[in-house]
């Protein structure tokens, strides 16, 4: 199968050169308006193919994309320093519709994956602009603050993160919702896991979380490796037609009371996209938060459709 | 580092080549009381250099095996066609136990993983035999029927496996306990994920599942590829001090109210062994079913030593 | 992708195990006039589903491996202990020339892989019975032979079995030609690389791995794990259009000066199958016994189609 | 095993994420004078953890290197554009000096791997501020230059990258050597492969492969990608004690003509770092070019140590 990759910054080379380690495509293709960058970042992945199964990897254009079974959208405008990610949102706007139109312009059938900020709204922008059925565009949305997540109670309590169920829904921003209600360790709630576990250790690993992109920025300027990490993910589920489950910016329509907006719940995802967006199970203060964060993510919309 | 495998029959030699194609070990010995089989098994073995990064494969002795980090016992007497798996347990034990004797009498000091049948005497009587502290002897209990159990819903239902948190627990045999009040689908209930599961949806899976080693000896006459599949995984979680969370058989100490025999509870397995044993939190109907399955174990392991 | 395998024994179910562990597929389907075995390897197999990405193995039928990318003959007749190849061939002949009748009945046009012995004959066989374009018809040929030659040069000399290039063609059986004056190690001559090298040390090795597959049955009763992995290794060269260069039995027309019978030479492997066939560069010797070899199989192939 | 790494930019952050994702080591140790960057690439990098088995990141010091099974130097001076390599060894030998120098002090006993550039000076650099044995410090050398050439060779003859045999040998640098007497394509010369091949052609690929750097440089700012994937295939090595032959920079004494420089030759590489260095057969062209960068190396070490 094909991968086109729109945008070959940080996250763009970086989700290329993994998904060359994981062999999960024959050709990668780079697109950037940057065309001696895309060539520079291809040759650079290229060397990979000494380490894995051969991928072609080449910088390409739109009638390139057009052919691949999945393309992910990481071009947009970046977050400085401890930006918002909703003060960006106009300017990343502007750049994920004119791919996304040049993209269905060359025929594109396939699915696509956004992983552009602020991502709700941009997977709400890709939506419109391409015209596909929703269930074919997957945003990153809440998948590597649930990564953080698992990862950072697996890490305090000494278990592996895959023995750790957790998922952090809503916004992708400063109002993501981590749903320790619903938090598994092999199986047993927090509270019978650690006995003294309490809500002021959630609270402090909440926030840790919630930071967890604005320290990495504060450190490197930028992040790479934990969302290619997750874009791998979702290529996975998707290219081998998994039915994973995971959280996904998608269009909701009524699903935990909400509509009109993209938002992250968990989702089953396939080879079509989004299979079916399941409801969790939250307690009171859970579904409030949620609704907060649908409250946010649709203001910020409808200023940017304005 | 290295792993050594004794009894190389089906199961012993099938864990060779899975440990190979998952490159973990450097070095694997397979031992056998019939080194002509050992030495053609660790042959046709070593051709699987060619898929992964290269390890040495041969058929060794107990002394190679007491330097080995881990020691997999599949040594014991085969079960014959719908045969329980109690009733071969005499002559497992003596095979067992020789195993278990001549390796701590050439000073091994490792983990070991136990898959003879019936596993959940054989632990303790390899617990007993080799003086190594409880936490370093690994059955693999429950392990295959949990993966089993995962694998018949994520069917069922139109997910992954990885998807469907479900363990069986207790004797790895007629009265394993299939724990569907634990089964999460993306941390979903099965009520919630599919409203209208139903305790005969649970009835049927929970019979396919026990029936299942009994339908493929049926078909082939033994077992290989799942049980050596429950075991690299052991592997994994030891070799890579995971923390990983599995059921596996281990010496229980008034865990689930249960002592006195091994039996398999969700543990979490690290580079010590098994690191903590969880109680799983039981609906009533599941805390019988486990003392009846634990009572069957302690009567059985009773005339054992008896 | 969709794999299937045509007969359910050690070859082919080990084969679909090793496909599961390398995550090469998305859909196995098992095909044995056994239907019970087939359903019983099926079901077992299916387990590793727990250490990979998840596949969908089921025991199937001639239409669903019509619809497979790839389909793997190993159905065949069984050696039996020191019993050559060729003593087998009337019977097996008669097995591949109805699994691929059968097949192309059903309408199939992907690549097919043929494993079943004396496999320079049936790679013959099913060319003429499927009426495939013949370099869609890929036989395993001295692939394992050369594996072998590898592992046996690399163990020898110290270093890892990738680092030895070294190739056995001809016949895939008594009569096959170890390429010696071709082998490089790190691109070295052997006398380069040791300098004390004699053709005593060729002969002995040449011997030796002429007789694995002699001693591993006398061993085991019949070998598996070589076979599998060799399958497996010209799945991935095509699945992923590699390019690779494999020894592989092929219909030759004056490589090398041989023709009118299926024989192993080098091979370039991609996704329409045998991509070109190169000609290696031999000395006299290995010439002769080339030529020697063909002429044993283009008797044995004639009495055979007599 | 554990793995440090000594500054971490592009190259330490983007290795330490390929390590993560191949599982080679359990504990990655990040070390740099910038904590805050360390410790920012730790995090993002540790959130691969969602893909592979799970691995703990960190940002330590060197303490935690020094029981490190090996440590990776990637700090030095950057090259600015196209500044030559050799122009920045003055400050770049400082820094090695420092960073071995600390860690020694710590006991460290293990394997050193040197990516800092100009490389063939700073392996030399290691060796001396260490008082290691030279064999177990390993230049990343002509690596990369070597997989480029066989990428370079394999694209345009249609065949798979590990069908290529072919080597740089010599500096790291303007005067490498790309030895085409000695590639080998599935076995055959380049002339035999293809008959039509001239001289121009090598000396296009040459040019290609010389300037990739550069080109990556102009287009992107600097490498990271292709030195990982050289670093993290010398680590593989190693740590698997494979006994693969590798063009790696290592001191020389008297191999292929040449004393008291590192440079680089074929070599074997097991646990103990270069287990052998091997004199290739390089017709008289090369062994003047081989002579030549020698040369350039050796008066570049001199004013360096001058």
């Amino acid at each position: 199968g094909r991968v086109a990759i729109i945008g070959a910054g940080h996250v763009g080379s970086t989700t290329a050169y993994a998904l060359m380690l994981r062999a999960l495509f024959r050709e990668i293709v780079l697109i950037d308006n940057d065309a001696g960058l895309a060539r520079a970042e291809a040759r650079d992945v290229s060397d990979a193919n000494a380490l894995a199964r051969p991928a072609h990897v080449w910088a390409g254009d739109y009638p390139d994309a057009a052919r691949a079974d999945i393309v992910i959208i990481t071009a947009g405008a970046a977050t400085q320093g401890a930006q918002s990610r909703l003060s960006i949102a106009t300017r990343s706007a502007e750049i994920v519709r004119q791919c996304v139109t040049r993209l269905m312009a060359e025929g594109f059938s396939g699915i696509m994956i956004i992983a552009a900020n602020p991502v709700d709204l941009m997977t709400a922008v890709a939506i419109a602009a391409s015209g596909l059925e929703p269930a074919r565009v997957i945003g990153t949305g809440t998948l590597l603050d649930s990564l953080r997540l698992q990862h950072a109670l697996a890490h305090r309590l000494g278990v592996a993160p895959n023995a750790v169920h957790a998922m952090v829904i809503g916004e992708h921003g400063d109002s993501a919702v981590a749903a320790f209600s619903n938090v598994r360790i092999g199986g047993l709630p927090l509270s019978r896991f650690q006995p003294d576990w309490s809500v002021a250790d959630e609270a402090q690993i909440a926030t840790d979380v919630r930071n967890g992109a604005y320290r990495i920025i504060e450190g490197k300027g930028y992040t790479s490796f934990g969302v290619a990490t997750a874009i791998v993910r979702i290529c996975e589920a998707v290219v081998r037609n998994e039915g994973a489950i995971l959280p996904a910016s998608t269009q909701l329509n009524g699903e935990s009371g909400i509509s009109g907006i993209c938002l992250s719940l968990p989702c089953i995802l396939g080879a079509s996209g989004i299979v079916r967006i399941l409801e969790p199970d939250l307690d009171e203060a859970e579904i409030c938060a949620l609704h907060a964060s649908a409250a946010i993510v649709r203001k910020a919309l409808a200023s940017l459709t304005a």
